[in-house]
């Protein structure tokens, strides 16, 4: 059954309507990473900054990276240019970037740990992040949304437990079936924090929010509830009280056959899908009555040609006259050649 | 609704029954990778092995690695002890096993590369393979039953396109993307000398077979369907006709809402389920008239204590009454303590 959840939008910005319950086609369209290293304009600014964090600190060329994208290829949205591990960062985590590494951490894996983070501690690095939305959303063309985002309390954590990546974030789920008391205590204090940050870069000017669990798929079934559904329910509960009207997209990644349930508990206004969720589970999941976000393999923007129009085809037909926005299933690649997403884009936008 | 598959099961082994379509309880148990660096007395083999792939081509040892944790948990079933990567090997692409570094093997990353590729000359290697599982099945208790294994074509090709263990698999997903005959014939190979293989265990003694994807979560439906089910869907529809009565298990991991499509598709008698399948779906799973296998977070053995067992428990009772194998999600983790291994084995086994 499709619920009726169309709400006024109150702007011009088509990325919005079906975070408002309105389809329109062709669909809106913007890419997860579309501000990153497959650009060039991007790899000069990224040189100029330095460090990667000092890029995404600097309002006036995280702004500039930011547009990039939305020049070349008039994007339905922008997404602000920052990280997922700004948050641990205010609180005082140091986060350091190593070339072709990935981030590094000082881990933090039991609950005494937890005294070293402060949340009062992160107006000052926040405040950088919100003056960048704030230029974004004077120097964003009228009809461009702007995606405000953070990850999601879980995914974070698995950051600040494990120090660095891992495949199968076992340092966090290891706390969690130790001591699910002292994890929950970190993922409050995560639930907390990111509810100030995204209510910040609502008010500085974003029109939308996406929240980003990447490992959201390592969890078992009530792991799962516990440590992906609830945090998210809480945060998407507060954030609708404070910026009625502000939609929120979830990106609850691998979750799998358990998306729906993700969807319906914690009322996001949209979700995202990566690209192993088949299109037939992404009409269920708009049949729940939210927006769907995907799920274009990213590989295929890399590879181009007949196999790229094929795919883009397949997921049009599948998606037509749903609230449906076109994107990718994960972050675009830095091998992908420019003219491959100009490809992409015209396709969708000529779709009837 | 529940189909009508019970057959009759010529053994007095209980591991085969939920396999015939007939619940037992409690529930036979083994674990994925049970022989394996958590048993003292396998890392004391390997040693005197030299490489692991000496221990795999020994029949004696790896028959002996094989019984070790029989000896230990009398498991309802023992697993040849061998690798995914034979098949590779035996073709003539040679694989090495770096210490701490996983496989390494000289890509193929196109058609040309297939000539390399020597089904006839894979009788050498798989003969030292059949001959194990002849000894296993001498040496074994009667009531053990064996199981032969192989990896599924597309999980095995990952490896063999990308020469190495990968997050994303992008190498093989890029071959199949920009040249799709291509690959399929590197599938197609591997379809035809997989069955051989299993074939081989099942004529040296093998009761039940199980097809390891590993892999299959990384894929768009589309490719899902072509890379997972045609071909494992071939190799059951074969197998079956070779050897009817021969149970097999289908794994295809990280496959989620996509996994009982597999199921009806490639008639699997069998299916292992891994961590993040919701134990709902796994009922759901049993409802299309297959036995159903796992799904405890291997991460809980190394944990162990209350929280192991109150998993255990939860599995036990929605699987109650149903066609189920209890295992794991994953293979078995070096650290875990062989005690806590005794711990779980003891409580499912006294569940009532």
């Amino acid at each position: 059954m499709v619920s009726d959840t169309t709400r006024p939008n109150p702007t011009n910005r088509r990325f919005l309507e079906p975070l408002h319950g309105n389809p329109v086609w062709p669909p809106p369209i913007w890419l997860m990473r579309q501000a990153g290293r497959y650009l060039p304009e991007y790899r000069a600014t990224r040189e100029e900054a330095g460090s990667f964090l000092s890029l995404c600190y600097s309002p006036k060329m995280a702004a500039e990276v930011t547009l990039q994208p939305i020049r070349r290829y008039a994007f339905d949205a922008a997404i602000l240019f920052a990280d997922i591990l700004i948050v641990p960062d205010a609180l005082g985590q140091a986060v350091g970037f190593e070339t072709g590494e990935g981030p590094r951490l000082d881990p933090i894996t039991e609950e005494a740990g937890l005294k070293g983070l402060d949340p009062e501690a992160t107006g000052e690095k926040f405040g950088l992040i919100f003056e960048t939305v704030q230029r974004l959303r004077q120097d964003l063309p009228g009809e461009t949304a702007l995606i405000g985002f953070c990850g999601a309390p879980w995914t974070v954590a698995t950051y600040m437990v494990g120090g660095q990546g891992s495949p199968d974030q076992a340092a966090a789920r290891s706390w969690a079936y130790r001591d699910p008391s002292g994890f929950q205590k970190l993922i409050d204090l995560l639930v907390d924090v990111s509810v100030e940050y995204l209510s910040g870069q609502v008010k500085a000017g974003a029109d939308a929010l996406q929240i980003f669990d990447s490992w959201a798929g390592s969890l078992p079934d009530n792991e799962f509830g516990r440590w992906v559904i609830d945090p998210t329910r809480v945060m998407v509960e507060r954030l609708k009280a404070r910026h009625p009207g502000v939609p929120i997209i979830g990106f609850p990644r691998g979750a799998g056959g358990s998306t729906a349930e993700f969807v319906t508990a914690t009322e996001v206004d949209g979700v995202s899908c990566d690209t192993a969720m088949p299109l037939c589970a992404m009409r269920e999941l708009d049949e729940l009555g939210v927006a769907v976000q995907g799920n274009l393999d990213p590989l295929l923007l890399v590879t181009g040609g007949e196999a790229l129009d094929r795919r883009v085809d397949e997921i049009l037909a599948a998606m037509k006259g749903r609230r449906f926005i076109f994107n990718l299933g994960h972050g675009i690649t830095p091998p992908t050649p420019p003219e491959n997403v100009t490809r992409m884009v015209e396709r969708v936008r000529r779709s009837g």
